[in-house]
This record gives structure tokens, C-alpha cells and sequence, in this order.
């Protein structure tokens, strides 16, 4: 199977490329940087030095013609001028970006900050979170990758809100993530002096990931899911930290709640339901979602924690997730 | 003035000793660690070496006979055994840790998982925090310094609760809290290798802290406030970061609840209220509390976020702006 | 392929079963650690929770009785007690830690602080550093792992001594090493609040791999080297940084002695010898050694930098390289 | 006394705002920062909120005149331009960059990449270490500050050389620095996420603080000082580790030459000699240099450890200390 990835000198595309280095049935054929073309691909990601002889090209719709697996981890705004000049030419598409998510223009203009130049897309790709949309993904030819905070924060309550353990209304997620969640960057607000020993909260009620958990969420509950979503920076390189609270309409423990959850995700690969709160380093470099529920009685509130790592299950990882779904390989295939 | 620190190696009587170097009105007359006892100062606290030139005793109560002030900073469930034995001997006590900040002996039985053995003294410590009961502190003879997250919660949320802006049932406290507040550690939990890189809740629903924000805060707001309160631990030395969220019981804008908070802190010369959102960095090595509110029309709540370094405001530095009241000093004294 | 663990709980260990998580051909079939004994294996390495199904027994001999290959991780001090008893009963023996790198039992007492109790086998292993011992590693049953720090000097100074680029006295081994090189640890000086916005040096002139640094290089150099080591400890968690200067004993240039090196590794899959300065980062996670050298005209020396990741080259990759050239397998399976 | 700052935007500029925010002698009249002109100071350096009501206005010589002391707080490469303006339109000038440190216009554009545009003015500033120039700093009116890791290095230095315990020449410097060494950044290279969890030689050979430390050592040694030096870049945010290998020029024990260095710092208010190796986190916010010293009797060389805070003992703290000396002030003040 022969693959390319677009933008691939980021670090979702640097994470796609590791975790692709083992692969023996995926052969990396293309990778475009339009900042780094002519580069070789160690000069941008010195660790994968020696493993791949692959150089930087500038992004052409025909480099990509004919390859089976197309992944596009462009800032977002750039995948809404790709993938038009895709469709047709290569076999599957899997963008880790935000542009092909939300399913309305204006939405996406809000939130985004642009105006979407291929609105007829929107909509037609399926939302690539195998523990919602597995056999959709199956037989799809155009993935959106979910977002980092998406992932986390979708995982952590799904089976509450489809197994009406909680209101949909007034659900609150404080989420703190690492610095790579904001990709390569050089401006001063990202260097190290300023975010180390550091934290701080950015873009309340702005971030456009609140729309896209709140779509995603609202579809699965059939109801109209109201949330505040605060978005934390913390002073680490990976990891997405999901702190979720959500008010109890139904009267549960915290056994039920856990065995509600054990049940939801029984056999899924790659989400861990424990009694321990989690750690956000113990997923560090896996495509896990860890995740723990704890009911508080006196306050009538459920307790969710959910954390991943944002580069492999809130991007490159669940970006092969899907394409194992997509080729009929083993889910876990490169992600152990 | 003649001071005494009674617990002095660890991180908090480390940076009382740190604030107090310049002092030329206060002098640091003894300074007791029993496991330390006979070592010199600076092999505990390298970086006062040469500055001053102590050893550390072991305590004894008359050791601190006829000194104008007497700071605790002992571990939880010592202070009940010395206070009894200081009371009379000394001009004031100040203490830092938690054993007479709640009222109730059941209470403190439950959340610090040991019998108090003065229960008769419960009650009769002044809570230290300037911003409430500056007038109480400046004739009392024995504090109880608040604790480093109540610090931080209850500065954010006393003007919202006395004012009325939200309501006093079911506010959702996130906190993420610097190593330090856990005090000098030799667990493997707290070992670097663990915490870098990483982050995680603890002690959910069960902190010993719970209690003394809801004591508090109920007390200032005149009405039962419920809450849930979720600490985490950060890959950072210093700092509490406390993102609130509380349901609106007025309907105000974001600018309203900026200036209520405004009035509420005017003249107060630690308490910095801003529309920007606070960073952990900007309030280190100071004895500030920033703050910031926000309304969300969406889900009808205020977000409070309020930000302390754990080991100034949260500890050693509130401490000595009790020590300026209670003395006359100027409040900023030593803690600029 | 049946192979077992002895000492799992640590960090080499659990590097050991996370780089194994993936194998086909190797079969883990028992972990041992006696303080752990009984506790399911996830609940120490709660990352592998889900992968293995396997939980910590107490070490006996019998336990082990037929494996193909035993890894031992144990510290320094143990495994001279279970060598003895493993012999004969396993296929291979790799030991990972100190106890049978040196040839001398007056050195290890010196170094190691305690006599040496199976003295006998002292020199009876193979010292496992590929790019120095490949032939003899394909053949021995018993492996001496090279230590974190000396596989980073040795594979530094490898080319140079051996090509006589530089006079083998007056070595300078400056080395940063991260926090998982000093093991599990609950001690204060470890702990994230101590070890955090720091560095400093320790066990200058006296650390236990400085005698096994000089024979090794003794050994391959024909002629007696002395050197200064001295270890830092860095506010990470994996890697070391050893930045070398040697005294030149030939007229080259830069670019003479990379060629050197460059022919000195040819061939080599973990080697990589570059013009750039290497970064820790780039290795984390890999079993690489990445190497530069320079030539200071004005001082007359040569500056080698090598940087390895502690856990992976340094420890338990490199042990699995060595199970790869044991048993016939590519030499970078499970290592890429 | 009235001062200003030029360049009061980055880290030195805010470190000299943060140090003098206590003063009751020193009043800071005036900040510039051309690309932070017209905001108020807060807006830069948000931990000075409330401390300064001052705003950033762009530099003119006029708005300095009449000052008694600046400092200069610019990019290398900007003083060159300013001095001559500020030269007899105030009392004293104390520049913290690099340009007025080196004697030679031809060394200053080997290694500052530029051509000096001042050179009239080339060894006209008193080189600003006190432990060195005390004297000549006292009626200075041009002071170069030191550069951060020269601080570092000579003071590490001096004792060996002027009492020539050591040889001068092949010394090996080895230095790691946090990254605020390098100012407020947006490069990707200084971005949390690179640096973080990693560290790097750089400049190797041809930093700019090479000819620096060569020079004043040569001169206080009268000898011609030949050495190698090798920055390294630390995930710390402050502080300069220098770990110095000299050749042994006399036979000497450890106490000897510690003898001889607590001798010579007797009475220096900020050098501590140590028999302890000193760790980065000691001196951090704080205007100390410690030092210790231990002789290699196998290899005949004397390992100098010396560690100091680069934004305080290698900036600001000791732009104070020469401040002080100048204005006759205790040395201390501000700086304890």
C-alpha cells in the first residue's frame, strides 16, 4: 500500500512518519512541505535520520495521483484548497485537520476566523472516531480526523450521554494540553521561558474545538449538548488532560457508572476504562484514551477524567486507527 | 521584633526564610526542625547560605519563650501539639498549617484522617486571610494561615458569592497546584521521572481542603455553598492555578462582573483584577493573586480564574502579610 | 521464544516490556520483582495496562528453568546472587546492570561499595557492545549491558582511540544524564521539586562507571587512558549528553575525522555520525547514538559530542539488540 | 537617584525592573523599547503590574539627560549606536550587552558577525566584575557589564590562575545555560516544545563570549589563556552551570586549593566557596556565584565548578552591585 502525507514537517506529520517507520504493508511514497521543499526529511525531523531516504517536495495534486492513502496534516484553512484537487486521484483521504469537521460554513467562518472555500465539502467526510463511527470509516473515502481536545473530551462522555447517566446542558470541560498541541511554533507566547513553569488558561469560549464536540456530542445524545470548554496550556511536550463535570440525571453510583463505561467501550482497542485516576504520561507515545468516572453525591455531579496523547490518539495515531479500518488491517497495527 | 520558625526546613519555612533575609525590622532569633536539629541552616537551605547564620534546634517550648511572633510550619496534626504549649509564652502565633482552620473536630477527623488533641482550641484561630478579616487580624494573638488552594478559590470567588453574581450551589473548582504544596517529598510519586511530563487529579472529592473553602466561603456568603473540588498536580515548582465555574444568579455582562470584582479588591494591595487571562508565571516569587471573571451567555455561568504562587500568597507570604497587620507594618513590607 | 524478567518494576524494565510489547517471535513468560510480588503488572507500568497479562512473582530460580533468555534489571548488587543460580538452567543470560561489567573484584568494591560475592564469574561475560563485540556477542550465553553512561562515552571515543585521532590520557567526559538513569527513587534529592529548574554534578571521581569507561577504552585503544568523567544530572527524564574532549595526536581536520568516524560506523544501524550538533530529543524513544566531531585548531583538541537515550541504547534497547544478534533476528527488530 | 532603562522589554530589562521594585533610593524615571512603544510596562512584563506606573516611550538621548545612571538592557549590536548620544548627557552608563566588552574592533566583528561602529569608544568602559575591578568600578562612568557565561567562567577561574594553581592554557569550559541567556525569542529553536525534555551544545567555537573570557583571564593572568568552550543549552529557564577541567600547575590537595579560594573571595559579599558541588537551583534569584574546586590526583587536573542566575549574578543583579559600588550603597542592597 503506497501512502503520502501533505504538510508532513509538522509534528502531527513528524508523528505520522514514527509511528509509519515499522510499517512493512504502508510504504511512504511522498511527503510535501511547501516551507521545506528540497529539504531532506531528516533536516526537518533529525530523530528519523537514517530511517527514511525521502526529501521534502512542493505540493502538486499529481504527486499524490494514484496513491492509496492520502494524509493531509496542513494547519487548517490549507485543507479546504487541497482536497478538491484530490478527490479523484487518490484512494483515501484522512484529514488530521480541522477544515473538513464542522458542517456549516458559518460555523466554521465563527469559529475559524476564515471563510470556507469548498463549503459543498462539508459535511461529506466521516468524523474518524472509530469508537462512534467504525463501520462508517470502513467504507469511507474521505476521513476527518477528529481534534485533539475533540477526542478526548468526546471519548470521556460519550457513554454518559448515550446512556443518559447525565443532563446535557451545563456540561463542563476543562482540558489542559502540551505545547505540540499548537504545532511547530516560533512565537514568543510558545517559547520555552515563557511556558515553562507555567500554565494558563486561552481562548475561552472561542477555541474551535468547542463546536466540534458540541456537534459530535449533540448528534450521539440526540439532544442539544450545551458546554463551557476552557482550554489550558501546560508546561509538557504531549498529552491531552480532560477534566469533565456533568450533571447526574440518573441515580447512579460510581460502580454503575464505571460498569456503564466498562460496557460502552468493551472491545474497543484502545480506550481503558479504570477505577485509578489517570496519569497523563501513561499514555504518552500510545494511542490509548484512559479513562475513570467517579460519582459525587453531594453535589449530584459526575466526575469524568479522560487523557490521551494529543500527537498519536488525538492526531497521527487515530489517523492510522482509521486507516486500519479503512484497509482491513488489524486495528492495532503500528500502534503498540 | 524577635520571630521563631518552628518547622523551618521544609519548603514553606524555607521561603519564609527566603522573604525574611532583607528584613531590618524583624529578626529571625531561632528556628527549630527536629529531624534537622544540630545541622546548620544552609545544608538544609543551601541557597541562605551566608545570609544567615543559624542552626536549626529541636523544639522545646521555652526555647520560644518571650518571642514577639512565632511562625508554624510543621506538617498537619503537629501544630495541635504545640500551640498549647506556646500560648502565653509568646506574643503571636501564626500558623501554616491546617490544624485550626476548621471549626469542627468531626470535620477535621474526616478530612485529615486523624483525631484533633485540642479540640477545646478549634475555633479560636482568626483566619488569615487579609482580604476578609484584616480587621480581626490586627488584634488577634493566634492565626490560622489559609491554605494554599483555599487561597486561591476564595479570593476568586468572594466577590461573585457577597455580591450575588452567582449562585452558592454546585460550583466546579479546578485547581493545578505546583509540586511544592506537597511539601519536601520523598515518595516515588513525587520523583521527577513521575511528575515531568505528566499531570494528574488526586485526592478528587477527599482534600482536606474541600472543607475549609466551603467553611469559608459559606460563612462569607451567608448561605451553604456546595462545590467540587478537583485538585491536580503540575510539572511545576510553584503556583495554583484555579479555574472556577459557578451558575449566574444575576444577568450581568462580562464588564459588569469586572468591576464588581473591581470594587470588591479596590485598596487591596495583593489582589490584581484583570481582563487579561492570569499565567502561573506572572504571580512567582510574589505574594499577588490575579484575577479574571468572564460571562458566558451560552451556558449562563461566570468563569473565575485565579492564580497564586502556592509558597507566597498560598503560604510564607500571606503569613508575613498577616505578620505586617498584626505589627503595624506597612502590608507590602518584605513583600515586594 | 520464551524469554523472562527479573527486576520488571523498574524503569529499565518497563522499557524492556514496552519495547517487547509488539514482538511476534519473543514470548514473555514471567516478570519478576520481590518488593511487587503478586501486583498485576499494570499496576506499576500502568502504560501497559491491557498488553501484557502477566503479574510480579517473587524470584526463584525454578521460576525461570527453561527460558530461552533471561534479562536481569536488577540493581546493582543483586544480580551476583541470581547469576549463580540461573546458569545452567537458561538458554542466555543479558544482565543489564553493573555487577559483571568490571573484570575486578578489587575495582567493583571500590566502585560499587560492597565485595563482590561470586567473584569468579567476574570476566566470564561478554561485554554487550555491539559496535565493539558483535562476533562474540553471537555466540556468549552470558552478557555483561554496557552502562547508560559508557556506551555513550565508549561509542564516543571508540573511533578516535582506535584510530589514534587523539593520546589516550587527559580524557575530559563531561556527561548530562536524565533522572530514569538513577532508577525508581524516593528519595528528596529526586523529587521533581528539587531536581526541576536545576542541574547540578554528583559522585565526581568516584561514579562506577568510570572504571568500566577506562577499561573498555583501555582495552580497545591498547594503551592505558585516563580521563575525568564527570556526571550531571539534568532536569529530564531520558538521555545523555556526553560532550568529550580529547587531546589531538594526529593533524586533522574536521572534516578527516568525521570521515573516520564516518567509516568507523559504516554499516552500523544505530550509529550516526553527523556534521550537526546532535540534541538529546532526537534520540528519546530510539536506540540510537548520534555523534558529531570537531576539531579545535586553536586548543588542539578534538570535541566529540554522543547522546543516546538512556533507557533505549543505554539499557534495555540495547539488551534487545544484543537478544537480536544472539538469536539471529535483524538487529533492529523491535527496535525502530 | 533617578535611572532609566533601554531595552526595558526583555528579560534582563524586566529583571532590572523586578530588582528594583523595592527600592526606596533608586526611582526608575524612564523605559524604552522601540517595539513596545506606548504600552504600559505591565502589558510586557505582567508580574510588574501594579508595581510601575511607567509606560515604554521609544529612546531619544533627549529623555535620557539629566539621569543619573543607565542601563542598557539592547541586543548586542544597538548599545554601539546609543552610547555615544547618552556619553555626557548622564551620570553613568552601564551597558549590559556585549558591545563595549572586547578591546578590539576586529575580534568584536569575528565574532559579534558585524563591524563595530564605535570604536573610538573600544576599551574606554571599566569591565564591570567587582571581584575583579572594584576599585576601578567605583569611579567608573562607563561600565561594560559582564557577559553571562563570562561571569561564570572567570570568577570559576580567577583563583587558579592568578595564584597559578593551573596552567593557562588547555582549559575545557564546559557551560549550560537556561534559555533565557538567549532573551525573549520566537524561533522555533527556543520554542517549549524543543526545548523541553532536551538539551544541546551550540556555537561550538564560536560564541561570542569566547574572546571575552579569553581576555580578561589573559590579563589577569599575564599569561595568554587558551581554552575550549562549550555552551550548552538547558531546559531550565535560568542559570548558567560552568564545569571547568584545568591542567594542576602545582601540587596541591583539594583543601589546599579550596584554601586558596575561600582566601581569595574573603569578604566578597557574593562568592560562596564551597566544599559541596553546587546545583543550579541555589542560586536562582539570587546574586550569588558559588564555587567549589576538587584536584583529580590521577589525571593532575582541578575540576572548578561554578554556577550562577543569568539574569541575576550575569545581568541585572550585578549591573546592580556595580550600581551600588558606584553610588556608594551598601553592596547588598536590592540584591538580598
Amino acid at each position: 500500500m503506497e501512502c503520502g502525507i501533505i504538510g508532513a514537517s509538522g509534528y502531527s506529520g513528524g508523528e505520522l512518519l514514527r509511528l509509519l517507520a515499522p510499517a512493512e504493508r504502508v510504504h511512504v511514497a511522498r511527503v510535501t512541505a511547501n516551507t521545506s521543499a528540497g529539504k531532506p526529511l531528516a533536516a526537518v525531523h533529525p530523530s528519523l535520520r537514517g530511517i527514511y531516504d525521502l526529501s521534502f517536495e512542493e505540493f502538486t495534486p499529481e504527486r499524490f495521483s494514484g496513491l492509496d492513502c492520502v494524509f493531509i496534516a496542513l494547519p487548517s484553512g490549507e485543507a479546504m484548497r487541497v482536497v478538491p484537487a484530490l478527490q479523484g486521484r487518490v484512494g483515501r483521504i484522512i484529514d488530521l485537520g480541522g477544515d473538513f469537521r464542522l458542517g456549516d460554513a458559518a460555523e466554521y467562518a465563527t469559529y475559524y476566523g476564515r471563510t470556507h472555500t469548498a463549503p459543498a465539502l462539508l459535511g461529506t467526510a466521516v468524523y474518524g472516531l472509530p469508537e462512534l463511527n467504525r463501520e462508517r470509516i470502513r467504507t469511507a473515502t474521505f476521513i476527518a480526523n477528529p481534534g485533539c481536545y475533540p477526542t478526548g473530551a468526546i471519548l470521556g462522555l460519550l457513554p454518559a450521554l448515550t446512556r443518559k447517566l447525565v443532563r446535557p446542558e451545563g456540561i463542563v470541560i476543562n482540558a489542559l494540553s502540551g505545547v505540540s498541541g499548537a504545532g511547530r511554533s516560533s512565537s514568543v507566547e510558545m517559547s520555552f521561558a515563557e511556558v515553562n513553569e507555567s500554565v494558563r488558561a486561552y481562548r475561552v469560549g472561542k477555541h474551535q474545538h468547542l463546536p466540534e464536540i458540541r456537534m459530535i456530542l449533540s448528534a450521539a445524545a440526540s439532544a442539544p449538548v450545551s458546554l463551557s470548554f476552557v482550554p489550558h496550556l501546560l508546561p509538557v511536550t504531549r498529552g491531552i488532560y480532560s477534566t469533565i463535570h456533568a450533571d447526574l440525571a440518573a441515580d447512579v453510583s460510581t460502580d454503575d457508572a464505571l460498569r456503564v463505561y466498562e460496557q460502552h467501550y468493551a472491545g474497543e482497542p484502545f480506550v481503558r476504562v479504570m477505577r485509578e485516576i489517570p496519569e497523563l504520561k501513561t499514555v504518552a507515545y500510545t494511542n490509548f484514551c484512559d479513562i475513570t468516572v467517579t460519582v459525587d453525591s453531594a453535589t449530584r455531579k459526575l466526575l469524568i477524567i479522560s487523557v490521551i496523547d494529543n500527537l498519536v490518539k488525538g492526531a497521527a495515531g487515530q489517523a492510522l486507527q482509521n486507516m486500519n479500518i479503512m484497509f482491513g488491517y488489524p486495528e492495532r497495527h503500528l500502534l503498540q
